[in-house]
């Protein structure tokens, strides 16, 4: 920058896998224009790894390699910790050491920033210092920037996400004809999916997401425990066909409201429409669709995970720590401004699809149908698909009304209980 | 906030319109947001209007309405001047002076930035004040920020906007099978479109906002000059049966790409493929799809214009300025690091779709042929799809391979020379 002095920052990372190793790429080969655009250069004093002599893509000084994770926390040197390792423990220590410190914190620790994060905030304001962690959600899609600082005019009033590549990677394929098995394991072939994933095809992943994102939307605190969460491994291929039948994608959506009652937040196997906004969002995209009452409906779509897309979010938040150490400032934007109760998934309305397996005999959909009208839920649509002539089963498809998820869930319960009905094979929530 | 003082920031609006109404209005009613969110409350102390007696939707205190737009400009109680009236002058002496008396500036105005934008940023860098613009482009679409901050490690290689909801708006309506005429009508009704649509449906509109867009992206400057555009008027019905039959729609596409000599930049009515990203942007909707070597495939999605999803974006810029102005700092990103070449028109390359009204004789379709031939454009489907028998013309549809723009100029300049060829009757660029 003409007629400013270059000012150094002082990096301190934890962490050179995936994405710390992208970050420390990025930042070497992007130093010139990063100098050019917001005057400074960032020095890497120390980077904390595991195993000091795996081999890696990004070349590291042995000298500041260290497997003390607490050496480069604790250095006086830095001014900003990188935290890329995830996970909860020992990762919120490190931070929460850090921010005592005095030093900013840049990460992308989902799990941490979505159970702790309105603790490390405040912390982060006492210790006046910077808390980032755009990457945290979405990799490259700057969602969490845009809710704290271009949305701050807009009462945000509902999310609507597809933010766990994994799944939605799983679930294309599924549409496109193969099963979870199969799908799952080329997901696993192309490193899309760890040896365990339970993680993501639980759901689990996409919640800590959600949690992070409604609690920046509705500027309350949502807990990760708060959000109703179910994965995608029950889902069969033939539920992918009768979908698209009707009309409708299966997609992994993270859906988060502010209803009449309060926050209503879950993360479930969905049913929407191929002419919703985010029934196009294919293989590992990730997408976040926001309703808010000035900009009404507003999306961004892109990579939401990898190391590039994830480094780049990472050094954006670099670049705006640095540009307030240059200044002598801090971001300080309250993100928590009331309480608001979060619903109980039970109270919340959906309509849904159903599939059965029945016996093939008279009078078995008349019963279903009783159960549903005893629970207040009636019938949109009813097909009978197709029947195993010789086992003597039916297989019926149910789309339902708006109904409660509790009355739902009883009406299942009920249904099980049927002699007639062999299995309850899918219950899937069904958005318009 | 907890524990600090409110700041009070001084702000002088130049216009009252639907924006600056929109904007007067989102202020007062988010003021307690606003103050929760970052310490900061805003005296709005004078507004310029042209006809201060005009029924307005937003109550202003009439003793702070003034005809008089210099006295908000040379006011020394004001910290920030909100630029709301639009087009060139006399808003960039405005915008210049405020900035030369040491005030923060925030503005909607594409025109004024498109044109002297790299002009205006050195004088605030200079003056030490911040001018900002995300309402220019995209009303609610945080694109401005985005590629200032978010984007900050990315080489973007590629941009392709839909940034004019009036003609989107009426391409959407062509699509659905309505003729210029009438959907242009329906836009002017709806308040879409102005009583002189030129500024819109020309693409003067679209290019001032892929001029900021290009500049933000490359870092170079682009004026909006240097791009090539074309508007929608000769577009007919018939083009948009022709493009669906072959599996496109066609868009009022600004594009620009980094290509081997320069930077290649257009806004062009263009066929883009149904299963391309912003080929499901209906309406008034805008969009932004933005390549990134980092981020690869990003896209931003949502109104862009209307008094709400504009005045979202000045209130969040104002959010921006206040939160500096408390700290005493501006954000200083260097937005121009280097020279970039425009590429000539004439030499960019893409497909194309002509329509061309013919005499129905044998032999006619080789003339037509050998002038492409001869200007080394091939071929890549032909049809021809109906003859009005008794006026003895028939209609000839051609799509070609990659050609460069002059070799197709200069062929349908000798085309239009030949006996047999009685019309050009469409040209559109076509996106792979």
């Amino acid at each position: 920058m003409e007629g400013e002095q270059i000012k150094t920052i002082r990096l301190g990372f934890l962490g050179a896998g995936t994405v710390g190793g992208g970050t420390l790429d990025l930042l070497a080969r992007r130093s010139e224009q990063i100098a050019r655009s917001i005057g400074v250069e960032f020095d890497v004093r120390r980077v904390s790894v595991r195993n000091p002599s795996r081999p890696r893509d990004v070349a590291i000084d042995p000298s500041i390699l260290t497997t003390d994770a607490w050496s480069v926390v604790d250095d006086p040197s830095i001014d900003v910790v990188v935290e890329l390792i995830g996970g909860e423990s020992p990762a919120s220590d490190y931070i929460e050491r850090a921010l005592r410190h005095g030093k900013h914190v840049v990460t992308a620790n989902k799990e941490v920033i979505a159970k702790y994060g309105a603790e490390l905030l405040d912390l982060a304001n006492h210790s006046n210092v910077n808390l980032f962690f755009e990457a945290s959600v979405g990799g490259g899609i700057p969602v969490i920037g845009v809710l704290r600082h271009d949305l701050i005019a807009n009462e945000i009033t509902s999310l609507r996400a597809i933010i766990n590549g994994t799944t939605n990677f799983i679930l294309t394929a599924m549409e496109q004809g193969r099963d979870y098995a199969e799908a799952l394991r080329e997901a696993q072939r192309l490193g899309y999916a760890e040896a365990d994933p339970s993680n993501d095809v639980d759901g689990v992943d996409a919640t800590y997401k959600l949690a992070i994102l409604s609690t920046l939307a509705f500027r309350t605190n949502v807990h990760p425990d708060q959000i109703e969460h179910v994965g995608i491994r029950e889902l069969r291929q033939k539920d992918f066909q009768f979908a698209a039948g009707m009309g409708y994608v299966i997609k992994l959506l993270a859906a988060a409201d502010v209803g009449p009652n309060g926050i209503e937040a879950s993360v479930r196997p969905t049913m929407i429409p191929t002419d919703h906004h985010l029934a196009n969002v294919k293989g590992v995209f990730n997408a976040v669709l926001i309703d808010g009452d000035q900009i009404d409906k507003f999306m961004l779509y892109g990579r939401g995970a990898g190391a590039r897309p994830t480094a780049s979010a990472v050094v954006a938040d670099l670049c705006a720590v640095a540009h307030n150490l240059q200044r002598n400032v801090i971001d300080r934007v309250e993100i928590v401004h009331q309480h608001r109760p979060i619903v109980d998934f039970g109270d919340t309305r959906s309509r849904y699809y159903l599939r059965l397996q029945v016996t093939d005999q008279p009078g078995v959909l008349a019963q279903i149908a009783r159960v549903l009208g005893e629970h207040e839920i009636s019938i949109a649509s009813v097909m009978q698909h197709e029947t195993d002539e010789t086992a003597g089963v039916a297989e019926i498809v149910i789309m339902t009304h708006q109904a409660a998820e509790r009355a739902m869930a009883a009406a299942l319960g009920l249904m099980r209980t049927l002699a007639v009905v062999h299995e309850v094979s899918a219950f899937i929530r069904v958005e318009r």
